[in-house]
């Protein structure tokens, strides 16, 4: 694959372990526990591009605009003339209760579609889709059964879905085809529990994203020893393991 | 972040690893398990914001005003003038059976910001949000089966969620959205199982939330050794890792 | 506090760790596995009152007053006398299935209630607070429902609640609700499974009352090591830690 | 406690362990995994009841009365002859579908107290309270429904038991308390997965026994250590621990 | 127990440890996780008989007739000259979605103690059990439910049974029930998950069979060992413990 | 079994432990977590067959030709050729939600034998089994229901199946019956969280399949460590054992 199909990371160190960056148009899932960084490898990545004229997009349904930018100050990232001059948009999805009954996963991924293009956004972050999954999973309760109904006479019945892994499932592909549609070169987070067993929280998206970058953080006595895992990455003779990870105020660096 | 933007925990040591205090306006879970200190550090973070002129509210399912001031006390927190003179509000959210039918997370949060407004507070603590998302999710069955109903000719079906965990993100994020919209900084606490795996009961809030505290206790032989570790904090470039913590007649204090 | 505001456990050596006995008023859960003498130490603690001028009801679903009398004369509680002349009542509630359609929390505390003030207790016995909670529960079922119900059209619909959290922890709350009108000072036992997380069966009571005092015991070759572990005690400064017990002719001996 | 209040196990090396035998009256909880010896230790105290003038009752769902007399004659018991004067009664209750729906745990206990008065059994044994509480959990699915429905407009409607645990509850309270009319000595066994937490399978039993026994067999390389563990004894100063058990030609042998 | 009331097991080495053979008309459940060679086991057991006078059945729902006498001859077991005679008669049971409905447990076992008779197979093989309970499980859902109906007013409602554990052990006992009829030695075979607790896949089966052998390998480097387990045996004075197994070209050889 | 009944794998090293290559017309799950190489297993698999002259299938829910053919391309496989001349034909499934509806086990089966047919295919490669399972569960819930309907009076009733294991039960055997009427030599991946018992998503699948080979991947430092375990393997002396497994630019290697 010549180096004009890699995506930079923007992250020092971590390029050189995966071939210079992500594949062109692939999909990586960034899964970890709270406080790992995973926003800010997300808002890095964005800068990155955005000054090298790549334009990016970030959706989030988890922190406000403000906060975001602030986060990516405290790391070294100036970011405000970015977002001023539209290289980066930051797309706070309200999905609170009152909404949410409006928003699924197409008419979501439709209307990041329209403002990728707008934007002309070459890179793409969502965070999280742990959030999403929970958000459309109430949605798809409806839509599943009714293409599942049975007529007994002149009665039709509405099966219960018991098992929501089925749904998960349909709503990873969902979002995942959606993602590729935008033609973007994507950041996916995944919250994971401190101690559960798998790669995401919902256990399924780690085998549907090209790849799988894991951040860790151990506690040991007063410090925080953080590191990035290379699991998995498709099309990419990935250079695989654990290494030192470093939240600086020069943004997160790989050792 | 100028300093002016902290908000001091009034915890001795605390501060110090927080770049001064809480981000101003952030939400911060205090999480563990039973007889770690959550409460006494919600009380000492109010005390030490009325001291300093910033009124706070305490709102909690748990405990009477009495136990809550008796409590503060016996830590040394002479919290009673304050009470009179209304710069802390406790207020205990009475939620037994006979009530609970009339309460949901809005109503709630409407009426914790009109008393906000009322005192002027600045600073808010709830006390537990495991109990609040208890009250919210019986509420919550009907109101988005209402909003996913299938019509089947003439009949309309509601789906049955088996899944609770998007229902608990549904109220974690009303919650939230509610809290930040008091303008005031605030601690949440949430009850943690002894052994259980995630920073939280619901294991969602320690990703919705700003700043994630962890209080431990640890029995060894006669001793119990305390802890707080600092697992996450935005917009703060936070020393983290686990320090002792002891509870003594003079509140808490971080070592 | 005044030594006048705490209430003397009988054990020896318990008091000593707790300033003196359990704070008036209030309410412990008393928490162990099957044979670790959970109900040993509520008679004990009934009989001291009773020996010093403060009758107690012993209120059970397990055990008759036989039985629980055998047993007190076991570990040298001479309390028949005590019973005969109203000083301890023991109140076994037979919720076998052909009552148990008649009793919810709020008749039960009535009933409790009621009794307390006929004989003026000072001291209160509930044994256990698991298999309430189990009766309770089937009685929820329908009552939840009804606050909850949804319209569609002329059908009202009845979500089913599949997380039974949320009703257990209503269920609790009406209990301690109903323990503190009282105004005994309570001891509350609870079943915990060997290897179980949490510190009582149902994982919400620990967070809910005052205080917890967790019974422990482990088998090394052929000897039984007992021990008292002091988790949490409100209003208290408690000498945290575990201690080994003794279950003597001479009641039980904290060590 | 007088001696002749115990009832003596007929176990080899047992009843020094607890005071000479079991609490006249009592019921003890006999769990353990598959080959532990259960039935066995069932058979031999029903034997040695029956050879000293008490008859005895043994109830199974499992084996046939064959099977379980030429288990007792592999470990020297001489059964026979009791069984033909009806010392001994083994009813064998078969559950299998075709008969299931006729049987509740009130008419079985009846049933059994029936035979009880007939055959002037002192001792009775059951074996496995785990499968009738299986075979009743059916039945009781629709009688805990009918006392709980609720009435809105004209609609009864059934609210869904979702937790099984209370009814599990209920069966146990049903069961022991058929057993203590009877006005025998009982013991009853429980099924206890390899490696599972808790003294029975159901998990409440042995909360509502008055007494438990654990059965273990550890495999150490070619050899099975067995070994009795006492856990509880109510009315009894128990030598509490883990005692080495022999299954030989002359029976169960504690040592 | 005469030897002529034993069963050899075919397999060297393993008679010797359980008093000649397996009880005559006994049942014994074969445990364990994929590989470990139940099926074989199986096999040499039906082609111990086969040579000895003994005609034999194979039940199965998995592998083809073809398949099945490949591997046994795999194992040097000259199957092939048996199953023409009929000394070995292996059913297989096509119990993919179409036919499925027509099938229950009764059914089932009706059919194969009609092929015992004709055949005059004194040995049965059924493989597996848990598919058997799968298969069951769906037709039970309303066979079940059908017998437990309520009525209120007019309506009759079906209580949904949530724990499938009854079910399971309804349908374990109508096997087994099903077994013994036949009047045959039976070999039964379970599925057990690596890492699973328990004896077999639905937990039940292993206190209902008379006899339990487990089947273990684990890989140490690039070796399997193997080994059988012995945990179990009814009416037999059994060797306990854990011995090394090996599938050679000359069948299972315990050693 | 002659070696012509070996169909080679076209893994180095590999064949030689399995007899020369998977049994012909065998099924063998490919199980392992994410980035364990089950995909690129598969891809050398129809390579080698293509190149000697055995057109081969992969049927995929997952990924695009395109990325699959890049992958292939990554560790030396010259795909390009292959697929252009129809040796090798990727079959991407696109199950998102607006098609699922249409698709069960059995219309797929049927589509994948008349492919099959057509290229005259001699292997055959599905990846991943979990994704099937899931998307047919969502469609099996109406079809298993509808077969058990009761008949209460004029009403039919469906009971609900809260059990999902008999109906991943059935597909995976629709899914094995259907791969072997093709006539192919099939792999079959399935989803391994990292961390989970068993061998496969189902635990179904490793019974049902007549081998069973894992891929692992263990992070050591920053090494990661690849290994392939051979669980079972039917009619087959195998090797058992974990051995060392590189992934090169040459292809997958057994070391």
């Amino acid at each position: 694959m010549a180096s004009s199909d890699r995506v930079r990371s923007g992250v020092k160190g971590l390029d050189a372990l995966i071939e210079g960056g992500f594949p062109k148009n692939s999909i990586t899932l960034i899964s970890g526990p709270p406080g790992t960084g995973k926003s800010l490898l997300c808002l890095q990545y964005l800068y990155c591009g955005a000054m090298h004229g790549e334009p990016g997009m970030y959706v989030t349904s988890e922190q406000s605009k403000e906060d975001l930018m602030s986060n990516a100050e405290k790391i070294g990232l100036d970011i405000k003339p970015l977002v001023d001059k539209e290289k980066i948009v930051i797309w706070q999805e309200n999905l609170s209760t009152t909404e949410q009954a409006m928003v699924n996963e197409d008419s979501l991924m439709d209307a990041v579609r329209d403002e990728v293009r707008r934007i002309k956004a070459k890179r793409l972050a969502v965070d999280s889709l742990s959030s999403l999954i929970n958000v459309f999973t109430l949605g798809h309760m409806g839509k599943d059964a009714d293409s599942n109904t049975i007529e007994i006479g002149k009665i039709k019945l509405v099966p219960i879905v018991i098992d929501e892994q089925p749904i998960v499932r349909t709503i990873v592909w969902d979002i995942i085809d959606g993602l590729r549609k935008t033609g973007c070169t994507c950041l996916v987070t995944s919250e994971l529990l401190q101690g559960q067993s798998g790669f995401s929280r919902d256990t399924i998206s780690e085998f549907e994203a090209d790849g799988v970058v894991m951040l860790e953080a151990e506690t040991v006595g007063e410090e925080i020893h953080r590191s990035v895992r290379l699991v998995k990455m498709r099309s990419t003779a990935m250079r695989g393991g654990r290494y030192g990870l470093e939240i600086s105020g020069k943004g997160l660096i790989v050792k």
